[in-house]
């Protein structure tokens, strides 16, 4: 991919907009920030998806050599669009992008987060290599046709899909600000507040390192007033939504044993311990057949949701019966509980089982062993080794010996039933500010706006808690922050999971959203 | 691999052998065969292992273009000790190796079946390459440590293992015919019987062609008397054996359904199916936990055992603690019954299940399937298509729907619980010889006195039935001869698994007990 035809070309210049805002601090201007962003966006539209593709080029899996490519790419981009911005490096870690706009007179500081890393891959499941942006005219769902990035002057139907990983999780807000920021340059438009960008490098890898990087860069943190979390998608529904929480999330592996060695099924089938049906019994009682988890403990574990919350939920949209449809389902967990009642108390879900092969690999074996990997959801209140504790407890109950390691001899002769755990001491922490924050109306007001003029008056819905997991814990508890959630990308973006894309019109939206953010009435706060 | 040091270098002239048999057909001879074939061992051990290792290298996955190669090697080995042998070859199929050799003057034919081909290899879990044929001082698990194939003159330990795909099943008796009839072309001995041998190339694919090639050499293969099958591993307790049936076998998969793509589980986990339970509640239903099949029906599907088996079953060495201590369990299948009787009646086991991801690619996802694939064993009376309809009715008990093909969109949304079941309407038959047939004791005193020989007095196990699969049903069901199981590879030659093996002594065995068989006493058919 080449940057030839990217839109950047065209403002070479960028730096008249810093000093255009030293001159200019608060004057009313001939545009609106939103307006600017608009007619910026609308006459970029072709080198905007170009530009994104590049971005989405990037491997972002945290940890990796690679990573660091990506942050230095981002970071020069963001230097390009006049934000003063430096890579925080911990040896072994990915590195934090940090990202300072100041804007002289400005009376408040807005945290903006955003995460550059993505999700591990399992190649194989992927239509097209993940790093290898590719457009589609629809979802590939929906019978969406591959089509070759556009060319400048071609038009862009807003309906397109940009499959790769981090489409929608979390490249796009990225992809967004920088049009914006150059939009502002270009228009002579001055942000209402300073901007503070810091862009994690391992969300997706638990923000292992971030609390280090906060306190590393303590002295430009603190002056921030509210954080925007640009990440997580849009209501079910499609509509955009504002959150006020997210869940945690941690992971345990449990293995069951059989033999010491795989056995012949024909010599050994009907006599030794079937380690997939073992397994099936334990994990079958964990969670019954409606989908309501029998660990003892599990329901008591969280704080309970307040009236503002429930008010908030009874007035969210009844999307359920639309979302089984489209997700080919006729049944769901604990019905008739909704999805947005569901995602206020802690989930525990088969991420994955492994035991001997199936398919075309499959043998005449008794695996000697089966391994479940489960995720676990965590709510305000829920911490990761409570939970733990309850399954560990649990799988005793099931008559088994837990170990660590994988058991030795004398181990597998004492005890008729193991099972090895492993993980689920650590995770993210769940979080939630509450929604009588005196920030939350100004920050929902300029959400409506842009959600109104991208999707409709009234579209905007706001949602005490969403199912996913950000490090939000780290400004709500640890540095006593308020933080909402803004999300962008379409809900069917497939986070997480191979073919995870981003629809145009959902980059369209982020570009509205944020030029509203940026321009909120500086008097409101 | 080269052959200069090989056995065969030092006979030439095999050709004199058929000379010889032309001339002397029953004389009494100065040496008996099977101590001209121990002689023959004892002086050429380390050759004998490396023709083995060559054998073992040859890839053997029937229907791939390599097994061919394999077929024309061993018809070649065959050749060159002065068996008539030609490929019989059916388009699309393995070749079928066929073997004639005629002793003049005798009354009577055996028929030898061998399997040339192996299981399928998942070359991940293998420790070496499966067809790079390693050398242990032992076996692995007992701390065995890798050797070089012995040179000539070095002394052979009869617990060396050699590990390979095929090893045990079912290469070893290839490598233990070929010494012995060289070594009566050596000393001038000739077999009793006329022998036809029959190398399927197919067993470990079902042998679905062998039908087809049994018609295409019926002329052959009528004359034979009484079929000894040359396959499958010695009793549990490490003492040779003869069995008189062996087991069926088929296969099954089911996988069930989620959300149409997967989901990422903090947005959707604790409302959309989790998959991995659905799965396990389905498997949990099919068998308990004390291992008794639950499917309705399954244990009225089989004929009864006679009094004679039964005897034969109270004869047999209670073996169970050893092999539980050997094998690291505390617990079996619907204890206490015995292996042997465990071996007699239909078994349900998960050959593997695959959802999702575990491990270091476990990620926050709900599969959006999950896919168990089921492992049959059949007995007398039992067959693949009765047994698939308990199981598809028991999963339809569950309240699934059951599809054979990935559901559409209407199915989806039509069903709450959907199951793709495929496979399992074909597999191989099980069969039984009755112990009363008059053959019975003449083959079962040479397998005594080669036991005796090799393991100790009274070291021959007798088993009504044995828990693998031959095709012997198209013997004894379609061509209505007797068939009698003659195996000779070590219990624990991780048969169908990785890290396959065959214990060195074994090898000898084979080469005492083959001798013994083809010089069995004329008179006594």
């Amino acid at each position: 991919m080449t940057r030839s035809n990217s839109t950047r070309r065209a403002n070479p210049n960028i730096i008249f907009f810093v000093a255009l805002a030293t001159v200019l601090p608060v004057v009313v201007q001939a545009q609106s920030g939103p307006d600017a962003a608009r007619a910026y966006r609308e006459a970029n539209e072709p080198g905007l998806v170009r530009d994104f593709a590049e971005l989405l080029s990037y491997p972002n899996w945290a940890f990796t050599p690679q990573i660091r490519e990506a942050a230095i790419y981002i970071r020069d981009e963001m230097r390009a669009v006049g934000v003063d911005t430096e890579l925080l490096e911990i040896e072994g870690a990915s590195p934090l992008i940090l990202g300072e706009l100041r804007v002289p007179g400005a009376t408040r500081t807005l945290g903006i987060y955003v995460h550059y890393d993505g999700q591990p891959v399992d190649i194989r499941n992927w239509t097209h290599n993940p790093f290898n942006p590719t457009l589609y005219t629809r979802a590939m769902e929906a019978g969406g046709e591959e089509i070759s990035l556009p060319e400048d002057g071609e038009e862009v139907d807003p309906e397109w899909r940009i499959y790769a990983r981090s489409a929608g999780d979390d490249k796009a807000p990225i992809a967004a600000i920088l049009p914006v920021l150059r939009s502002f340059a270009e228009s002579g438009i001055t942000p209402t507040s300073n901007l503070i960008f810091m862009f994690d490098g391992e969300e997706e890898a638990g923000s292992r390192n971030l609390a280090q990087y906060m306190e590393m860069a303590s002295d430009v943190l603190e002056e921030i007033d509210i954080w925007l979390f640009f990440d997580g998608p849009a209501h079910a529904s499609g509509r955009p939504q504002l959150v006020y929480g997210v869940r945690g999330a941690s992971g345990m592996e449990v293995t069951v044993y059989g033999a010491l060695r795989n056995l012949h099924s024909g010599h050994y089938g009907n006599w030794a311990p079937d380690t997939g049906n073992v397994l099936a019994h334990l994990l079958a009682s964990m969670k019954d057949e409606d989908g309501n988890v029998l660990v003892e403990g599990w329901y008591d574990t969280f704080d309970p949701i307040g009236p503002e919350e429930q008010a908030a939920l009874d007035a969210m949209p009844d999307w359920d019966d639309q979302l089984k449809e489209e997700l080919g389902l006729v049944r769901t967990e604990v019905e008739p509980e909704s999805l947005p009642e569901r995602l206020l108390v802690p989930a525990l879900n088969v991420r994955g089982i492994t035991s001997g092969n199936t398919g075309s690999l499959a043998r005449n074996v008794i695996p000697n062993t089966a391994v479940a990997s489960l995720g676990i959801r965590m709510v305000k209140g829920n911490t990761a080794p409570q939970l733990r504790e309850l399954i560990v407890n649990h799988i005793e109950q099931q008559g088994f010996h837990i170990v660590e390691e994988d058991p030795d001899m004398e181990t597998r002769l004492r005890y008729p039933r193991i099972a090895k755990v492993t993980g689920g001491m650590s995770g993210s922490v769940a979080s939630r500010t509450t929604m009588a924050n005196p920030f939350a109306q100004t920050i929902q007001a300029a959400a409506s706006a842009a959600a109104d003029r991208a999707f409709g008056l009234g579209s905007l819905v706001v949602a005490p808690g969403m199912g996913g997991t950000l490090p939000l814990y780290l400004f709500t508890e640890v540095a006593g922050k308020p933080a909402i959630v803004v999300p962008v990308a379409n809900h069917d973006n497939n986070q997480h999971a191979p073919d995870e894309n981003l629809r145009i019109a959902n980059l369209w939206y982020a570009i509205d959203l944020y030029a509203q953010l940026m321009t909120m009435p500086a008097t409101v706060f």
